[in-house]
């Protein structure tokens, strides 16, 4: 897929301003340490630039549409290889989400090498590092959440 | 100021989700027509990224930083030859506020060829057209009050 560069600069730009970078942990019994890791892009705008949303999703060829019910639709990129595509378009123009883009692609590499329960607690930390950087409020599972889950089912020695 | 390609799609972007093109009529008896045309291109975020606001106003060297009291520091570009420099950056990224952009040139010209209330009064329906653009739910001062103002005034005939 070929952007120009403005136009990865424009992304940038919007991604900034009305945009997030995150990655969620949910818990998910089907997998081995009990939580799934879900990172996340998302391009928010009120309902009524939906349209707009469509075109930028046609424009990167990535994401999706999702009608939030509090009037907001969001441009959502979930899948590993398009939010690596996302951020190496956009990273050379970041000034506000650098941070999170780089610890977003830590996450991804690290979980991809994750071989026992302590790797993936490692990396449940690094997760939590979204908190601080996106002043988040309410983070229901982090890093302790998973460490005391991960030694109840005897996958960790305390 | 010379401002590089990618910037200037990046300045697009964030003006685009985080920002805002309108004018506005201020009641001001010390001008010929009674109102005061006050053109603004705004850039919006929390107070906490104060510092990034600043960053952008060195890059742009226009603008000037407030900080409002609801926790939002405002970017706001309200001079004129500024708001036209802005916008021959942006204009060609932009693809939500494209209209507000040509509607704001459109009064800044029409506004400084003013020789008339008659004339006076078309810019101030040109403004109103930003009520439609930009959604905006109170806008106190419309074209229809400075035609009362004007009517009474004496300067234009019902």
């Amino acid at each position: 897929m070929y952007l120009s560069s403005t136009t990865r600069g424009y992304l940038a730009g919007f991604l900034e301003a009305d945009g997030s970078i995150y990655v969620r942990l949910k818990p998910n019994t089907t997998y081995r340490y009990g939580f799934q890791i879900a990172p996340s892009i998302v391009f928010y705008q009120h309902s009524s630039e939906r349209t707009f949303l469509g075109e930028l999703q046609k424009l990167m060829n990535i994401g999706y549409l999702r009608d939030r019910n509090d009037g907001i639709t969001e441009l959502t990129i979930g899948d590993r290889l398009s939010i690596r595509t996302l951020i190496k378009w956009t990273m050379p123009y970041l000034r506000l989400k650098k941070a999170q883009a780089n610890l977003m692609l830590e996450i991804l590499n690290k979980s991809e090498q994750v071989k026992s329960a302590s790797d993936f607690y490692k990396v449940a930390q690094l997760i939590d590092g979204f908190g601080r950087l996106n002043y988040s409020k309410r983070r229901s599972i982090n890093a302790q959440r998973v460490y005391h889950s991960l030694v109840e089912r005897g996958l960790l020695t305390p």
